[in-house]
């Protein structure tokens, strides 16, 4: 892929990500490290809980979403976030196939450092249904080609 | 602990997590799975890059931000995120310890759900220095005792 400096982003442009599976074992696995919440654990407890069944901790979908942004966003000194909005649409549940599609929103140049700028990019993470479960707005930190 | 709800949380109210070191495998296998750049898996890659060093994927130091969350914010419902706005401070580097202070901004009744309402929350994960890494303003969904 070619690797994009600020110079070659633009307001509108889209970049689409491949898909990430998640699996029970995986969401297990993950909410045993990081987010250990009945709900993210055991079917049964899932059930009676305010999700009605097992769902994805929202911070292991996150961590996929990143994942796929890393591979469908080429740029140049990589994925450097400042700050991020995240919002939780719906849960992810065992055997959704995930993909992200980024957009570009806004190239802000540095006003210190003329180096650089920050771009507001916009992923959205789909499931195989195309229903939105997460969307993420991104400030990154990216470079002007030297 | 006390299982707390909507009627028990106050603005002002204070929680503190205990500690969670993060060391070199635990970074580097993380951000194979989930932010696969070099800056978190290559120390000399690292030494040249944005970071000046082997860093911890800021994807991490959320996750381990919401673990610490989980063991120190008793809510009786558990750790129902709706959205949040996260802006990392500094890099986290291994060997560093972290925890989490977690203060109460605002209850917010729900207009529609009687039985509920929005808690805005803000976390600071700290280092054993006490530098400030990672800023979480939460917005979770709490209960009312019913």
């Amino acid at each position: 892929m070619q690797q994009l400096y600020m110079d070659d982003l633009h307001p509108g442009d889209v970049f689409e990500s491949g898909e990430y599976a998640l699996d029970t074992p995986e969401i297990k696995t993950f909410a045993r490290q990081f987010d250990p919440q009945c709900f993210h654990l055991d079917e049964s407890a899932a059930a009676n809980s305010f999700f009605h069944g097992l769902a994805a901790s929202g911070w292991h979908t996150a961590a996929v979403t990143m994942r796929l942004v890393v591979e469908s966003v080429p740029l140049a000194a990589g994925i450097i976030g400042a700050s991020v909005e995240l919002s939780w649409m719906r849960p992810v549940r065992p055997g959704e196939r995930l993909r992200v599609k980024t957009t570009v929103n806004e190239i802000m140049p540095s006003r210190g450092k003329p180096d650089r700028g920050i771009a507001r990019m916009t992923s959205e993470t789909l499931n195989q249904l195309d229903d939105i479960c997460l969307v993420i707005h991104h400030k990154i930190v990216v470079f002007k080609r030297s």
